[in-house]
């Protein structure tokens, strides 16, 4: 069993943060898991975060995970949103590096163009087509969910593991 | 002993993040300790926010600190910094939720108001009280350092403990 094969991409937030776990099987896909984590809007921003890592750590813990999936810095044009984006962004980076797991990054445009041909493919597009590269019975919701599992395809597209010579 | 009177003061940044630890004593202050956690500008960023945060969980782990005070998400007109703002934050915000430790917001006018009496002073200015208020034998360096004190001030300034009657 190749060891570089069990891929987590996240879309964080501070509202929803989207995630999708799959494993990577020749040249396709088979989705694990996806979901997405919703801390409660009424709690202290910090309490907020720490549900965030809480819910992220633990999937590093129950999988074993490879590599992580992460869209680079989003330029955000509402600065105020964006520090609450790095905010959460911050909570998958720091699971991944408590977990030993390395990050990936990948433009929102390759992410997409990885699962839809398409680089400015729309949301729709990317839902639809996750669904069917991974032969899910229902299109994958939340958005956040989708575009994690879209990110984690865009991984096992782009970076191929070195095999070793037997 | 009042159980409220250990304060820390977060100035956070991914390159240098500053902080300040103070008792408070009746109306004043007295130092504990301040300094700068600064990682690796080599380092992967997963790695720098790591860095930072172990830090901090560590001061968290040290002493018995009843805040944090750290600075309402502050407006940035560059978006692609307020990311990286607020993935340093995060980390703060973080350490503080998982040592149980209550998170209070100021802003920067006010902690600047807290220590020099005027909400738009210079950063000389605010090096230059804190030392002063603190009895330093020195400025406190780097500004961040300095920053943080002035926050943790302004929390025991604006943020009185109740006490119990006896």
């Amino acid at each position: 069993m190749d060891e570089e094969n069990i891929i987590l991409g996240i879309d964080p937030g501070s509202t929803v943060t989207g995630y999708g776990l799959i494993r990577r099987i020749g040249r396709g896909y088979e989705l694990i898991d996806y979901g997405a984590v919703r801390p409660k809007s009424k709690s202290a921003i910090d309490q907020r975060f720490l549900h965030i890592f809480d819910a992220l750590e633990n999937l590093f813990a129950t999988h074993k995970i490879s590599a992580l999936s992460v869209e680079t810095q989003y330029v955000h044009k509402n600065p105020q949103s964006a520090i609450t984006l790095g905010m959460a962004r911050g909570m998958a980076l720091l699971a991944a590096a408590r977990a030993g797991v390395p990050v990936f990054e990948y433009t929102p445009s390759k992410a997409k163009k990885a699962v839809t041909g398409n680089g400015n493919a729309s949301k729709a597009q990317v839902v639809e087509m996750t669904s069917l590269l991974l032969k899910l019975k229902k299109p994958p919701t939340p958005e956040d969910a989708a575009d994690a599992l879209a990110l984690a395809m865009c991984h096992a597209h782009y970076h191929k593991p070195i095999r070793k010579k037997g």
